[in-house]
């Protein structure tokens, strides 16, 4: 009778997890304020599709060094291929190339969600996480660019940071083409030099450099190809890094429309480029300056936390005109742990009653006292496992409850409930081992009429 | 310069969709509704992995006569197989048994998530969409899955359902074992037999018989094969159909525990099965007795939107002992089109306020002005676009705004603003193509001085 199967492991893939309660709360505490903010100004929520077809996706992963493909793919039944998406924002062209006459112009949406990324999995490096992304599509105005730039600092202020633990940089991508014409560096390259920039805050300048030039080898012995510009080319690139007076039209318009806004930590910064090769103008990278620890204990720059620009010609990949279009995203799960090490954020669980299995045949008595405290808006469970009360209690302590109800034949029959309040009692039920025992701690439980037993319940919670 | 190079096509693959505002909306408020109802009887939530090692998953889904594998599956770079998860039972399963030692038992957890089908798409059948779960691992009580069915109840009440419009009818597996067993109908066959009589609200009483013989031609002409069941066989199943009589100690002990909820729509039949191999004991459906329309406008039996069972031999399918379990799921976006068609949801947007631009150089005091009308909590949008009124008065229009503000070079020269209440000149505003014909028409239009204009407008939207 017995078949033999091998049977599978109850694991997951590298890179993947499951999240519990806590991470869940936290996640919807710091996405409900992102996206009411996003509704304050005006935007509206979208949810594209998870699965997209391979070339509508393109290749605008933010680091191209990496060996594999970037995305997750499979054949369709129709031999077409699939991927799951690695961004918000591939999918948002697409969605606005497809629908793009009946939209409301300025399309302004806001996504959170889900990206997937094929990539090497590693500590804190996951290959599934959170993304918050806000757009605004149709309309070519810098002003869009600083009002997100706003936004992200109400959003950032409103999770309880002050303006000293983070900054806004801004810069144009149009400065660097101007840059990159006077040093006559082809189009090709461009994207090369760009990358090598972003890299600044991880590399540092000379990392930079050896980047631009031939090479860099990591702490870890990969080498890095460089891009092979010469020492002018090079020396110019990296004095352009530390000058503040660049400017262009944009970033004029971008500062007046930011008169109002002075004591936003919003600055200018020349080698904020974003790695992305989509970016056609205005540019933006907001970063925490809290003092972060890592894994090891080690303080560390946390780095960005959330970013974006101007992609003007996203859209046209699909044989459209350009689209202006510029938008930010922020990665959640990140700034969750940003937020956790400062204590400025944390899981608030509603309170908890437990009514005890007594008496088996008391059951549907039971789930009816807990309908009671239910329909007052008090979350209740019955506890139908074992019928040992020290078994219970200790369920009770790890799920944190608040109340245990215990209420046997003999209580119901008298027409009463035992109420114990836990905090109150913490210290004695740890060691209460026998039902007796338990009777004469007294230390928070007292006897309560059965049909006032919603009343004396909602009493001790109102003053824990 | 220009190279050639094949454009994407912006759609989708067939059975995905985008979703918009609308539509999120209403699923957060049904998710919030089961959500709390969850949290109320004492249920935590779980997020597990999307991807999962294919053999995780293992072969449950409820209709295995598609062609497909029905998954979406893809090799890793070490060329093992995974899965995008088809539901949210499986991935449980190898939580629990992943982490059985350290987990709180009885482990009571919901999820919400997106699970993915690798179906054939069709009208209203998509390939990704929202479920809704809530299962109780490591206790064995049928009080578990009376609560269960209780939870549903409520679930339906709170989303505006009376005890009139559904029904939740429970079974139990092993009254079907038993008969199986006295009919000599061996393991093997057991699951089809099960299938075709789970296909009964489809097929009716007819097709159920041709199923468990010879096989059944549908309306399409796709032949599905039989069962191959004898006479005999095959009457005594039918008329175990219909026989209320059936019973077994679980389905005493529940009704038992059923007893205060007499006025609750929780029925036995019998021919309620589950399509599902893994169920063991006690099983549930919940079904909408409400006049649904399809998209012709004929009505139609809606049929089960939420259902679930015990199913205590899945754990182990990770070589551990048996596990008790028992779980529902709500398929949310089903409920969420027999609920709009019911009118017992809608959407539910917050008033917008929109800051006409009127001159270009007054966008930073646009800003300004926007920023205060949102820190007391209202939605506001700067218009960027077009300084065209009547194209601002349309976009106005189609994003269904509440107020349109408007302060040009003289309005904020003179420390005043216009305000026009959009709901009273709605019939106005279409007919206004120039802004002195707009000025003229006062029509729920009136002049406040600027410090004063947050107040005028919070008292015109308590007003609306």
């Amino acid at each position: 009778m017995n078949k033999e199967i091998k049977k599978p492991k109850a694991i997951l893939p590298k890179g993947f997890k499951d999240n519990v309660q806590e991470l869940i709360d936290l996640r919807n505490t710091v996405t409900e304020t992102i996206r009411a903010e996003c509704q304050k100004f005006g935007f509206a929520e979208l949810e594209t599709s998870s699965i997209e077809y391979t070339d509508v996706l393109g290749k605008f992963l933010p680091d191209k060094d990496r060996p594999s493909g970037g995305v997750f793919s499979f054949q369709d039944d129709d031999d077409q291929w699939l991927s799951l998406r690695y961004d918000l924002t591939a999918p948002l062209a697409r969605f606005v190339a497809q629908n793009y006459q009946d939209l409301v112009k300025p399309f302004k949406r806001f996504q959170s969600g889900i990206v997937w990324r094929n990539e090497k999995a590693g500590p804190g490096r996951y290959r599934e996480f959170l993304q918050f992304d806000a757009d605004v599509i149709g309309v070519q105005s810098t002003c869009i660019d600083a009002e997100l730039c706003i936004m992200i600092s109400n959003i950032f202020k409103n999770l309880g940071l002050s303006f000293e633990q983070f900054q806004i940089k801004y810069s144009n991508r149009e400065i660097w083409d101007d840059l990159f014409r006077k040093l006559e560096i082809n189009e090709e390259v461009e994207p090369l030099v760009l990358r090598a920039i972003d890299k600044k805050d991880r590399v540092g300048i000379d990392g930079v450099k050896n980047l631009l030039q031939e090479g860099r080898k990591d702490q870890s012995g990969d080498f890095m190809e460089g891009v092979g510009l010469d020492d002018s080319q090079t020396e110019q690139i990296i004095n352009f890094l530390d000058n503040n007076d660049q400017s262009n039209q944009q970033l004029e318009e971008f500062k007046d429309y930011l008169s109002n806004y002075k004591d936003y930590p919003i600055t200018f910064d020349p080698s904020v480029v974003r790695g992305l090769d989509y970016y056609t103008g205005m540019v933006f990278e907001a970063e925490l300056l809290l003092n972060i620890k890592n894994k090891k204990g080690e303080d560390v720059v946390f780095g960005s936390v959330a970013g974006g620009g101007r992609y003007d010609k996203l859209v046209s990949r699909f044989g459209k005109e350009d689209v202006p279009a510029t938008g930010i995203s922020i990665g959640v799960d990140r700034l969750i742990v940003a937020l956790q090490q400062q204590d400025l954020l944390s899981a608030n669980r509603p309170p908890l009653v437990v009514i005890a299995n007594m008496d088996k045949n008391q059951l549907s008595e039971y789930l009816k006292m807990a309908d009671e405290l239910r329909n007052v808006g008090i979350a209740c469970e019955v506890s139908y496992g074992s019928k040992n009360l020290a078994k219970q209690l200790k369920y009770c302590d790890r799920k944190k409850a608040n109340i245990v109800v215990i209420a046997g034949d003999s209580e119901i029959s008298k027409g009463v409930v035992s109420i114990k309040d836990l905090a109150a009692g913490k210290d004695l039920s740890k060691k209460i081992t026998e039902r007796e025992e338990w009777k004469e701690s007294k230390a928070g439980q007292f006897e309560v009429q059965r049909k006032e037993f919603v009343i004396a319940i909602k009493k001790i919670l109102d003053n824990q």
